[in-house]
């Protein structure tokens, strides 16, 4: 993202570089102030006390899962890191920057902000000088684990709150969503159409975190051409339409389309009438192909009853021969759409003379609206809170009141560890302090975040432990790449695998554990009796 | 948007330029390639059919308001033009982006698109070729009206309908739900919050519009400096945690605070207990400010029941003389949550020996999620019909069936005009045949858009008639500035004024009457009963 010119003068518009030269591929609104403005105030604060390079740790969570009204989900999908460090990297002020920040008044008509501040804020570099650990990409996480945290001088840490969470808490939204979509239609190949329907520029993002949670490709061109993935798409009623105000038949139209795309034909059938006229002329064009020695890719149902027209479109589709033709299905779908399409397949099927699960397999789905806004509950809760500040070389835990008890975060240094029971499945995730030193082969003593009561389990029950958190960026070196997701897909796909089914289940599941340690426990309650 | 730089070899990295050399200041995912797949198929179809360059028309329109599950609008804001224009001017495919199509394979392995094809591509111009009408930005809109008309090559023309959807469907969507939120909140001063729950960098469109419709600052600090608003905040919990933590107690974290910023002092007064921590310590820090010829700002609430809290703090703060004081509420607001909050306070307010009116007029409203997601509905359902494509160089119109009658679009080239009332009050729009003479002083007949009945109008009823289409982009002149949003804003101002309160109505809004003409109505009977 970022170009590096010769001289200055040769940027004719705009004087987007840094300090030290370097271009800065972001304008005003996408770079550097990409962020809420009180950040920026209370940076100017720190400064002012002398503490805004003081240690602090911030951890960033969720604290419940989506809900999307008539269901809720039983885990969440991490995403949205890669994206985030792609843009802290080049997130240093320009000139630019400075120069809006240095224009803004207060409301006596003086400087918001003090030169010496703004000469700070052009000599810092959040990229180099915070240290970020992090919940891989694609693994599955639930409320209250700190899934990143950011670690470095306070003003810094803080000043990337805004980017932090708008960057992690739609990707893992989206990604949620996406495996929840995909184990509704039984694995079947999905397809992201949601470009059109996406809350602007957020669409590219929203593709690359439905491609780790379940999608296998998109219809957003760019971004998978970014990422290394074919597009994918079949054609709109548009073209029958056009074809259709120029004289040509429904047929015509489809012939058309499969001259200039033998060996990759998939056919909308429902622009005029899908079972009268759309699904009659398809056949007519794949026994063309056929006889032309290639193999029709789908047909395309984008209205009306999806279930009973994907079963009489199969029902016809065989009887020409054409078992191996895929059948897209579009319009609204999501999770529980899907779940009552194949209820309502396998009951139906039948009564056509069709084997369902055969006709199951043969779906192919694209998913639009549903998936890229999440509709039902458009927005993670994640937050970002500070949890921890360094005082004379020691770290102070910290702890913020709330009078609801599941909006009190955990405080101070943290470690999370999986625990796995000897079929292999997570049966809990466990928070501690970052010191305390654990003997997992022993008895554990797992206390609930919230709530005052507590269990025992042995050692003997676990098969694995392990860490979840990862150092992600130290020192300006960043261990992730953001482009490279088919590692995230996979930690997607072996977490799933690894949930109990009835966490994994789309309507009511099972809830899952979040544990902490006692020593964590009481630390927590020492800290909320202290500031009461 | 665009830089030019002096000699091609000044690129070190990237080649993001288009094949006349201007510097394309986007990335693959972010220019010509943002869109869905299928339209670069069809536009290939098209292209070797001959077709690519035959004059055809769409129209943008959305099919019903947002509907936010127990509440839906009975208006929306119209938004996103200027972002989409924008987005077009740069939209000429660089040669990463040929690259990229030119790489794709079909599924023997075959060059999906031809040589022949990309090359044309490379030589076209959407932004030059294409004539844009549009109702200009911020004005009151209605289902089923064309918002947008596209006319220009039918490959172009279709290549740009998911930007433009994209791009215009959720500023809209947000622009409806600021206006709502603002009118909920009888008119006070409303600051948009939404940027860490925002979708990604959809961010930025969401702010845009949310400032059209009804917010009147952001905390989205570059996207305000780029438009020319102040961005505005208070401070986080986390500052006062801070300070905590090194030993300070709450009161001096405020007065460090009002310190930095003596007139923009706001207090975020929940951290530990609004009425017996916060609100004391904010008074005493007020008091000292006032000592020192300061007024302070206000106190901010982010939890608890802010009609109860409003109450209590503005008795506490009239006690110590600050009835000047404002307070900012925050925490998932929308115009739901603003009407109980306002509904609450006037009823509570005498209780404390408040006027009740008196303390609505001082409130503050910071709405984040619910705002920027449009929470409950986060998708306006808008579309992109072909309604007409010339033929020996006249314009056949173009209708497409549906099962569900609302779904059929109308066809053809269409006028679109506004009827308002003696009183001044909109009472119609009206949509007509492009080459309709209409006599707005005799008697009108209006049909409805999607059922068999009409009705009568007198143009005596009738105060004055407008065309709500206006040029947008002709022959490469683009008719609108995206970052003048002033206008705009006035626009919006001015059309809600003259809405009849009954359609303006939170819940269960009046129904808007869009009507259309005898020759437009019975062109769409004639179509249909053709097609069938």
């Amino acid at each position: 993202m970022i170009l590096k010119l010769s001289s200055s003068s040769d940027i004719i518009k705009g004087r987007q570089k840094d300090f030290t030269g370097v271009i800065i591929i972001a304008d005003l609104a996408t770079g550097f102030l990409y962020t809420d403005f009180y950040q920026l105030s209370m940076a100017q604060l720190y400064f002012q006390e002398g503490i805004a390079e003081t240690p602090a740790r911030f951890e960033h969570f969720f604290r419940s899962y989506p809900n999307y009204g008539n269901h809720q989900a039983g885990y969440c999908i991490n995403a949205g890191l890669g994206t985030f460090l792609d843009w802290l990297k080049q997130a240093r002020p320009t000139e630019t920057d400075i120069d809006s920040l240095a224009q803004l008044t207060d409301a006596t008509g003086q400087a918001f902000f003090q030169p010496a501040f703004l000469d700070w804020l052009v000599a810092v570099d959040p990229y180099k000088q915070l240290t970020i650990r992090a919940i891989p990409e694609g693994r599955v996480v639930h409320p209250h684990e700190p899934l990143t945290v950011v670690e470095g001088p306070l003003a810094l840490a803080q000043l990337v709150e805004t980017a932090l969470l708008n960057r992690l808490n739609y990707q893992s939204l989206i990604a949620t969503r996406a495996a929840r979509i995909k184990q509704a239609g039984e694995g079947n190949l999905m397809l992201e159409f949601g470009l059109r329907r996406a809350q602007g520029q957020g669409a590219n993002d929203g593709t690359r975190a439905a491609l780790i949670g379940g999608a296998d490709y998109s219809s957003n061109t760019g971004l998978s051409c970014q990422l290394g993935f074919q597009p994918k798409g079949t054609h709109a009623h548009s073209l029958v339409q056009a074809f259709l105000a120029l004289g040509y038949s429904e047929r015509q139209a489809f012939e058309k389309f499969a001259d200039c795309f033998p060996h990759n034909c998939i056919l909308l059938i429902d622009t005029i009438d899908t079972l009268e006229t759309g699904l009659p002329a398809a056949i007519e064009v794949f026994q063309q192909l056929r006889c032309r020695g290639h193999q029709p890719l789908g047909v395309r149902l984008d209205s009306g009853d999806l279930a009973y027209l994907a079963v009489r479109v199969a029902e016809q589709l065989n009887k020409a021969g054409f078992e191996q033709v895929k059948i897209v299905l579009s319009n609204q779908l999501d999770e529980l759409v899907l779940t009552q399409v194949l209820q309502q397949i396998r009951r139906e099927a039948a009564d056509y003379g069709l084997e369902p699960e055969r006709l199951i397999n043969r779906l192919v789905y694209g998913v639009g609206t549903r998936l890229i806004t999440s509709a039902g509950d458009a927005a993670l809760d994640g937050v970002y809170k500070l949890v921890a500040l360094q005082k004379n070389s020691r770290w102070k835990p910290i702890l913020k009141l709330s009078e609801t008890p599941g909006k009190v975060p955990l405080p101070g240094c943290k470690q999370l560890y999986r625990l796995y029971d000897t079929r292999g499945r997570a049966t809990a995730d466990l928070l501690s302090l970052a010191g305390e030193k654990l003997d997992f082969k022993d008895q554990l003593e797992l206390y609930h975040p919230y709530q005052t009561n507590s269990r025992r389990l042995s050692g003997s029950c676990l098969s694995q432990v392990e860490q979840l958190l990862e150092e992600q960026l130290v020192e300006g070196r960043q261990l992730v790449d953001s482009q490279q997701i088919e590692q995230c897909r996979k930690r997607c796909q072996s977490d799933l695998g690894r949930l109990h089914p009835g966490v994994r289940r789309i309507i009511n599941p099972h809830g899952y554990h979040l544990s902490v340690t006692a020593q964590l426990y009481s630390l927590k309650k020492r800290l909320q009796r202290r500031l009461k």
